[in-house]
């Protein structure tokens, strides 16, 4: 049954244990590895490499599609395995050695990635280990639950481990869309106009002389550990169908709304859960992440199609869609998460991108990284990739966090991922601010208006108003811009 | 002789003067006129506007491409005319009246103005006000020096002016290539492929009928007030010209670089001087504005051609290129900005973008328009449509300004318009930073050594290791991080 997997048979003699393929990798490599938002990332290999290094120290640089599952990242960081990292993590041990200055970790935009590797502007990987369903007759590798970065890893590597993962149904072959843009200056075009269009192929093309090991387990994706909506959530996604039925109503967004890019996490998950009871018909998708929420959509009849970089589920999701996948197989694509986030598919389209932002200030600049403008939370992840060339830029927080001692909204944002520039739509629990089209001192009567929480709202009209008394086309007091961080980095709290 | 501008004779009982056509705009309407970086704006009917309404007060939105010449934002400013204005500016009297928040200005990524309005989402010109050098026989406008969002404000617009400005060469016809983007959601891909691609047609094709008005005129574009290198600026110039040979030498640009774009500006034109100086040849500009530089280039043979959306040069150069412009009209073309700037093509050109930075701080992110964070300069222009989606992302400046009393080189910028996630090269008269795949304490390091004045630096390297010592990803000291900016305000000068 194994064999089965490995079409081309000549492969059959690399098959070796994940302790023999991670003896492969040397200190010092530069290592690309599948896996995005914790979905079909390589397993067996980096386990083994984390145990061999505990042994027999090794640094490397890890590149992956985004985030990864099964405790990979902590493993990695606990046996010192990690120089570097990109360009996405959620690990708690590896956010700890990220903010202690132990790991470099560099942030993108993830549809970046793989173009700056093809420019050589990052150091190219020795060796990649991807997680496949199956070699085809022609040696080529089938992804699994996730395209993400894998099939640049594979192509630009020396040399390429695979893990097939048995846990995964053979039937996901023929639901991945592995295009690879031309070199320049003679790129042309990426042919993709509509978000159901296939454009490439179903495996990933590389030349199986590369592979120097193959690897079989059969350890299962990490569940989503997204949570149900609750008051908050459920009222921020309510707040966008109202807008949306608006905007339709006015002329303004087509009755399907558009492709539909939702972020990972509770908030954007319990956004699209909205659009499960609203009136909307025929949505589409062109996203990352598919989560609980899309295949939810799939079943009601609401959402046609959904295009894809990583499917995550829910535990109790996960085996009702994977074990059923013909039924939703023609309407579900995986493409690399370049084409997923692609600039120019994003501005064509005309994507509205919903993400998470952490906190926003008054004017409309968003942080979805820096705890207190220093510490790394996840990465920007996607989120820039879609902001800022989408149709509808929308973000969506918590008015507050840790029970009120935080606000959500900020005189001045302690770090900016998206610029004001690039901002359309403010949601949070009290009420969604339109940005677009307004001067920041607009800006901030509506965000104040529509997004503060009571707790602070009339702390950050103060500030604004004391800051229009000096002037300027953003108003701000330098002396007190940054003092609402300061006080929660000190006190604990931003409540005055 | 005005006559054969007008080849659609049904028109020529629309001939009248400024006054009566500055009439036909009433108190609240929203107007777009043409106008970018100087170039090609319409002269006599925003002028004969600020004439009346000093006598019989009225306001509007006002939009263009980009800035206007012949001081018409300072007379439209002291008139009071200027309810809201978008998306650039250079005026001096108009940044004032921003900045004390009499004129709403919304400072927007240059590519984005037309789209937003083609998606409703600002509200519509009820009229365009556009410079012609003539009218073609189907009734289409041949804008002048610069086409800007002219294309789109006529084909948007209910009503039309058009401005036939007999001072402009008539054989400027031909030189434009307009292109308006398909309306979504069945939009196809942008066709251009090389910097040279003709994709368009040589005139804005509207329905003659919408033409109220055509006034002559025979007003010149103001002179472009760059001036040539000086010391700093040559120095800049010459880091970025030996950053190149090592690109190229490593395999990383092409032995002709790529599409160049450069903002206006003397830092970006003395960088495209120091190219003419430079081993390198056969190379393409795909940019915004057309300066003396491109032209010098041109002449040199260096440049193979030149694709913009204006042509703004100075005095000197101004005679000479537009009384030989088929010399040169072979290697040039002027594009709605819209595609100029346009993301899908800036990524898949590969542009190697030039930018002026106000500030950048020590991980990377730059400011292009807030003084002090506060004070509008100009607007973001097109530095972010090109930064965000280029190849390279490169932003210059002056290590200090005003006789070293600010640093250009901060720890914190009090606004971000690119983050550190799009930048790439950081360069001033000390040298030249390369941030590609640097994590940001990394990226502090080589930011302070290559680009700080020697006057700040020891400053720059306290404030680094104290913020270390606290710790974070991007550590900062929150009480300290905008306090530079705040001893400009108060003292004049950011020197202990």
């Amino acid at each position: 049954m194994q064999l089965e997997r490995i079409r081309l048979s000549t492969l059959h003699d690399k098959i070796m244990s994940a302790e023999q393929a991670a003896e492969l990798i040397s200190d010092g490599m530069t290592v690309g590895m599948s896996g995005f938002t914790r979905a079909g990332e390589a397993k067996a290999v980096p386990a083994a490499l984390a145990a061999r290094a505990l042994r027999s120290p090794l640094k490397i640089s890890l590149m992956t599609g985004a985030s990864l599952g099964n405790d990979l990242d902590k493993k990695l960081t606990e046996a010192g395995v990690l120089a570097r990292r990109m360009p996405f993590q959620v690990d708690n041990t590896l956010r700890k050695a990220i903010n202690n200055g132990q790991v470099m970790f560099i942030d993108q935009h993830l549809s970046e990635t793989v173009e700056q590797l093809r420019n050589h502007q990052l150091r190219l990987p020795d060796l990649a280990v991807i997680e496949a369903v199956a070699i085809t007759e022609q040696g080529h590798i089938v992804p699994t639950t996730s395209v993400g970065n894998s099939a640049s890893f594979a192509i630009f590597a020396k040399q390429i481990i695979v893990e097939i993962n048995t846990s995964h149904n053979a039937n996901l072959e023929g639901l991945h869309d592995i295009y690879i843009p031309s070199y320049r200056p003679s790129r042309t075009p990426l042919p993709l106009v509509k978000v159901n269009d296939r454009i490439g192929s179903i495996a990933i093309p590389i030349d199986p002389a590369k592979i120097v090991g193959i690897v079989f387990t059969q350890q299962t994706d990490s569940p989503s550990t997204v949570t149900p909506p609750d008051a908050e959530t459920a009222a921020i996604a309510s707040h966008l169908v109202a807008f949306f039925e608006q905007e339709v109503a006015a002329g303004r967004l087509a009755p399907n709304l558009g492709p539909l890019q939702a972020g990972i996490g509770n908030i954007a998950n319990a956004v699209m859960c909205g659009l499960l009871n609203s009136s909307f018909e025929n949505l589409q998708m062109y996203s990352e992440v598919l989560q609980d929420s899309t295949f939810d959509l799939l079943d009601a009849g609401k959402l046609q199609f959904a295009s894809g970089s990583s499917i995550t589920l829910s535990e109790r999701r996960n085996k009702d869609v994977f074990s059923n996948l013909e039924r939703y197989k023609d309407k579900l694509v995986l493409r690399p998460q370049e084409i997923s986030n692609h600039p120019e598919l994003v501005r064509r389209l005309g994507i509205i991108a919903i993400n998470t932002a952490l906190e926003f200030d008054i004017y409309g600049n968003v942080n979805s990284t820096h705890v207190c403008g220093t510490k790394m939370m996840n990465g920007i992840g996607g989120s820039g990739d879609f902001a800022r060339n989408a149709h509808l830029a929308i973000f969506v927080t918590k008015a507050t966090a840790k029970n009120g001692a935080i606000s959500s909204v900020v005189p001045f944002v302690s770090h900016v991922d998206h610029t004001e520039h690039d901002v359309d739509i403010l949601v949070t629990e009290h009420g969604l601010a339109d940005l677009r089209g307004l001067a920041p001192r607009e800006r901030a009567r509506v965000v104040i208006e529509h997004c503060a929480d009571p707790m602070y709202k009339a702390a950050l009209q103060d500030y604004f108003d004391r800051a229009c008394a000096k002037g300027g086309h953003t108003p701000h007091l330098l002396a007190e811009a940054l003092s609402w961080h300061q006080k929660l980095d000190e006190q604990g709290t931003m409540l005055a």
